[in-house]
């Protein structure tokens, strides 16, 4: 029960007459200035999404209390101080994505403090240890997936992370693990999503003759390569890229496609509904 | 003084606590349904935008009414029942802009009527009568600007259009007849304004050897190629390309950025605001 | 055994050390200018592509020949000269990849004859014929595919086309209708292939929640939505757009990009190797 | 006088008939192979480029002779062999260029090798030095431009570097220091030029009212921002963006255009021809 400045509201349920009215009455009320605001609802569904950034004192559990009782049992309400998310990543043998990450961390424009790298590879470590960050080492080789992702689980559970960012780790997540972090990792995967999932997608491409590669950030589930789409983009290729060259060329718009999608997540810019995203 | 459902507000004014709150109010105690809102909040300015589309019976001029009541003397409140804009286009000697707006409005598509279309050259008579729409050829030799465009008036006025779109039309306009329709004039300027203002944008684009060329959808007012932009977009060249070669790429992009950004405006989505845009 | 000039040379063959050289002597002796030249080498197959476009009088028959003894039996040598193509377009209800292609004709800027247009409906056959261009009307009800697609044959065959288009025709071929036109059918799909093959991709797009949609133009094979890929783009779209929205913005890319690949096609641009495409 | 293995060979010269016919036959002599060739004429000036990647043993002085002999004397002719080129980085304050090119460095896909940064900041030494890369750190306050000039060049001559790369060096270049680097300096300029010349490109873009904005890497010249542009790309924004919304997506798009034109400058694919390049 705090009160707090330079706030964002979150809210979805299902849509009927008044939601709008009934919310600014609320912050109207408590004389809160909304800067910036959003809505949006669903057809197939019948589902509303509102986003409102406001600037104000007010008693933060109490608004959220009044908007749930204004809008139903079967509302979302959330109300989030801005602040830097707290993010753990994990990494395979690729600088580019982490690389990237890095450097925006360095420069204080990440919105995230980056508290830790959990690699399945020592190559990072140099890079990461570089910006004074903790590299943690975990040898998947001799022990099955379920060992392997618990010693990584025992390694991140203390740091209590807002978010896991898989920034290029080459390895399929369990359930069980991903339970842990529902609706909290983020995901590159380096194709254009739902084209040449699974392995090797530049080998895919350049077998198939794409004039087009892409890359897709997305929040892990249990199935992969499926959970919802946060940001996508695309480079434009042609017969003279082999798939070495694509790969190449790929790690610049997988980095800018991660990054982008992080800012939005890290914005509190997206909600989750089904296997789709609503991004405002 | 007429019911109306399937419509959209618009307002706009500076900004104050409460506007969003105060409008929807007014909405939802006529049991309108908002179906779709944007807003947004100029900083510079301090000046607030508001879209809503809305279904429902209401009496038309009264809604108008009580919002401005509410907002204040400075505000500006529209409400536009949502039907087809009626449009004049005026156009030279190309045939791709006409072109693809004739097959968007044949099909049905273009969210307008073209009800008339005049030409300082015969050359797109034949294609515009196919169509079974009026051409009007106003010759513009031999005689002054002034004249040129009263003739062209008189031939418009009758119709009284909702917008003229200039569909590369390439004869600068005297602010005497743009003050005629003001902020209802659409051109399409195959540059990426602000670069290469002027006539001969694709030459100028050559000799300075860039890599991207593009166009620009925008109003017309008094200074050319200065009026508020709508919409643009790009395309990629290289060294490869003539001045010819430019102008040949560059008809696709043109056509495609002027229909888009009809669309916006044909569907009240676009406020002037200064020299800028607000486009939801 | 004709005199030509505005010709373009296409040689492709297994690589090996000379081609160039070879090429280049035959024409170097009989005087030929060489304007524009683009030379490949797959480095998976090893096979060498070279398109050479070229001013001067000479012997078509004997060039060939010449080039076919330097390079060897397994060598394809091609000399076409710059003409425009005739092409048939097949069509089922939808204007506007049509409709962009006859504006295109009509203005002189397609590099191709459009003679005939073939449509299993009859909704496109007022627009066609206001371009007096005779439309043939095929039913396709209460016969079957192999029927139908013979009724289709024996109009098109008198016309003797170069190409054939499926400017959006919405039903599948048979191998034995295809085989009629060897790598001289060109489809639009209205989707970034391979992502979301066969129908309605569209709605399959918007149940995935992708934030980018697209459409590929390719060579018609015996396997659907499988032939070589000729050029591809994309368009941005986000959660606001349903699988309406997006079938409606979808129609600009799907034009634009068939336009633009049958302009490499009837340039003479584009070899097939396997699959894929070499596109100069 | 040294043999050499994985050559690039770069010919330019007054078009006439015969030239790759006459490069290509000195080639086949020496039994090299060409394993990647492109050409191009400049129409408007008659002039003639070709790049030719080559493998195989030879005497590189003699063929840069015969193929000077060969073309005639007005013709511009090097060999070069491939290996990473030696850079300086001049720098000011901004962490994204420098820390892209630092992680492209780091793990070996820069094409060439960082072997000094100069700034006229200390902001971004504890970033360079982490990459154990000499920061020197030039002050640029209480002496003229022409002292501070040849200050920073004195450091720099030592290192003897290939290129200068200014990535956000934010003061303007005298004609004499630049005079020591003759097309050696790369420039990122945060405008998509010829568009907003000058200072704070993004406030001029956004008092504008742009939906696009850019950027662009060139080479330096004696005029700001006029040098021969290598390569550019663009975001779209929209009235929601500031101008310091802009400046910070702008510095994605500034990060990958820099590399992209260093990676075609450090492969040795751009000539410069006039104000323009020819990039291959």
């Amino acid at each position: 029960m705090k009160s707090s400045t330079g706030s964002v509201l979150l809210v979805d349920c299902p849509d009927k007459p008044g939601l709008i009215y009934n919310i600014t009455k609320l912050l109207f009320d408590r004389q809160l200035n909304i800067t910036k605001t959003d809505e949006y609802v669903d057809q197939t569904t019948n589902h509303f999404f509102m986003r409102a950034e406001m600037a104000g004192e007010f008693n933060k559990d109490l608004l959220v209390e009044d908007v749930k009782q204004a809008l139903g049992a079967d509302s979302n309400v959330r109300l989030i101080s801005k602040q830097k998310k707290d993010v753990v990543a994990l990494v395979t043998k690729e600088h580019h994505a982490i690389g990237d990450l890095l450097i925006r961390h360095h420069s204080g424009e990440l919105d995230a403090n980056i508290i830790a790298v959990v690699g399945n590879h020592r190559v990072l470590e140099d890079l990461v240890t570089k910006f004074e960050i903790p590299f943690h080492y975990v040898d998947h080789k001799g022990i099955d997936r379920t060992e392997h992702e618990q010693q990584i689980l025992d390694i991140i559970k203390p740091y209590n992370p807002d978010y896991l960012v898989l920034a290029k780790y080459m390895r399929i997540l369990n359930p069980t693990f991903v339970a842990n972090f529902k609706h909290r990792i983020v995901n590159i995967h380096h194709s254009f999503l739902p084209a040449f999932i699974g392995a090797n997608p530049y080998r895919q491409a350049f077998n198939r003759g794409v004039k087009i590669i892409g890359a897709t950030a997305h929040f892990v589930t249990d199935n992969l390569d499926e959970g919802p789409i946060i940001h996508q983009d695309i480079i434009e290729i042609s017969h003279r890229d082999s798939a070495r060259d694509m790969s190449r060329a790929g790690k610049d718009v997988e980095k800018i496609v991660l990054a982008s999608a992080l800012k939005l997540v890290f914005q509190d810019r997206v909600f989750i509904h089904g296997n789709k995203t609503v991004v405002f």
